[in-house]
Order: structure tokens, then sequence, then C-alpha cells
């Protein structure tokens, strides 16, 4: 409700336009309703994103610990990639240009990036025999890993109607960077 | 002049609680000499990245065409770090915590991030034979690839007075990604 109420009016008055009492009056409800599902306007332009992302700390949990610990990250992300079809591209990837946004934008996507990165990293620095690697290494392809995804993610929702599914696009841009760090962080475990 | 005065205020009134006005008055200069060499207040914060990061293109261009163009921009991305020694630290970097900036600084790192994510892509687009690589596999390469180094950075400045030089750091951290694409977007040339 409040997700259609802001598209509306981003539409019409531009994101910058728009502040988040005038959602809350087009949505008919007060501007502590929105807090309580909101802490942010530019939330709203991440309510898909967000909610797939939500699911990225319980797949890497669920992984084979036996796998080695790129291999893991890899099928974890393709896991998360895989809820996003071709019909479902995330509002904050598509309307870049028309709600003008793209400073906040920019800024609201660091945010949620360094997330990301950082639940990766932590995964791959909990991982038995990996304690060693919450360094350099671990944070530079926990780092590189969900780049490549971001990478990934904006090229598929620059690809229009034909795009296909998101996880393939993914699988090109993070098997490459799992590949590189597989004989680095990978030691421990093989030897 | 400008760093020197914004320095002392930062650190006086923090970051957020000091505005362009009081900088040019602490310098002795007016607001449009403030415009004439700064575009924006947390261009200040990044005033050695940015001298660090202008010979960028150069050094791109410089490199030796018949290597890998993964190697390449290995090579390029390390010639760059090597401008900076444990005693060069750029305030953005180290002053995090200090200036109470986070959020206005992340802004301004993501623009940066893109923009070396833009040349690199660039460069990895342009190369003789490289033209259908101008695509995913490249644009993942240039992001993951710069993402490292910028992880590697931060480890770097956060390592303490013994941190050593730049370049180790960002070659541990970048050329796994490099190794990992290399097969990936040199195919072309080795066939």
């Amino acid at each position: 409700m409040l997700e259609e109420a802001a598209a509306e009016l981003f539409l019409e008055q531009t994101y910058a336009g728009t502040t988040i009492g005038d959602i809350a009056r087009r949505a008919g409800v007060s501007r502590n309703t929105f807090f309580n599902y909101f802490s942010a306007k530019s939330d709203l332009l991440w309510v898909d994103v967000d909610a797939g992302l939500a699911v990225l700390p319980a797949t890497l949990a669920d992984c084979d610990r036996a796998a080695p610990v790129t291999e893991s990250v890899r099928q974890a992300l393709l896991r998360v990639a895989a809820g996003f079809g071709p019909g479902r591209v995330p509002w904050a990837l598509t309307q870049y240009e028309l709600m003008a946004t793209s400073s906040e934008l920019e800024a609201s996507a660091l945010a949620r990036f360094l997330v990301q990165v950082g639940l990766v990293h932590e995964y791959v620095g909990a991982r038995p025999g990996q304690a060693a690697l919450a360094d350099l290494a671990g944070r530079a392809f926990s780092t590189a890993v969900v780049a490549a995804a971001v990478a990934a993610a904006r090229e598929w929702a620059a690809a229009g109607v034909g795009r296909g599914e998101l996880a393939g696009y993914v699988d090109v841009a993070i098997s490459p960077v799992c590949a590189g760090f597989h004989p680095v962080l990978d030691r421990v475990q093989d030897s």
C-alpha cells in the first residue's frame, strides 16, 4: 500500500520531490505508520531487493560445510538470485533515470552492498578451519564476489524483456571470482 | 590551504557541522574560490585518493597490449597503489569515525568507485580482440577487481603504523580475481 502510493508519487513528482508525508497521505496512513514499516524514503525503492536478500544468512548457514568455502558462497548467492525471475526486476534497478534518484539511490545501494559483504565475510571467517582467513584474502573475496553479483544484477535489469533469469547472469559473474579465490581460501581444507 | 582549514574545522566541529562557508572563511578565501578547487565538501576528504587515482587512465593506456587483459589491469592497479606508502594514508580511510562522516563519505566513496570501474571496463572493452567482451564478464571483472582493491585499501588503512606498502595488500586482493577471469576474458587472445 505504501509502496503503491510511493510509486505513483515518484512518477508524478520525482523521488526527490516526494516527501514521506506525501506518501503517508496518499496511502491514507500517518507518518508514524510509515516508520513502522520503513526507516527511510529510499527503503521503498529496495522493497523487492531487501526481501530477496533477507534469505542470504539462512542460505549460507544451510550450505554443505564439506564443500570448499568459495563453492558454498557461490551456491548461496545463486540460490538468492534464483528468487528473481524475468518478471521480477526490482524497482531500484529499473527506475533509476525516471525517478531522478541517482545520488540517494547510490548511497542506499552502497549500504546494502556493505551488509551483504559483511554477511559473506562473516561466513567465510566462521567456517571450520577458516579462522585465519578472516583476513585480507577473505575480505577481498567477500567484497569481489558480492560486487560481481551486483554487476550481474545491473546487466540483467538493463537487458530488457528477453532477459531471462537473474541466476544465469550471476553465475557468469561470480564463478570466475570463486575459481580465482579457491586456491587461496580453500588451502587449509585441502591440506 | 583549503585542506588544512577543513582538517582543523572537521576535528573541531565535525564534518557534518562544518559548512563550505566556514572552510572558506578559515582559509581566508571566498566561497567562489572554494568552488574553483572543489565541487563538494566531501571532495576535501578525498584529495589524496583522487590525486592517486588520477593516473589510472594513463597507466592503463601504457600497459603492454600483448599481455592478457587481466594481467594488464593487474599491473595498472598495482602501479597506482605503488603511489601510496605507509606514511601516506588518505584521510577518507582513516578519519572515518572521528569526523562522523560515514553516510556522506560512503556516497562520495561509491561515486569514485564507479568511476574507476568505468575506466577499467572501458579499457577491457577497448582492447584489440576484446570487443565482444564489453559485456557481462567484462563488467563483472571490472567491478570485482576494483572492489577487491578497495577492500585491500581499507585493510591497509586499518593495519596501523606497521602497515607497509599498499601495493602488497592490493596484490593479495586482486590477483585471485585476475586469475579467475583470465580463462574467461583472455580466451580470444589465446586462440
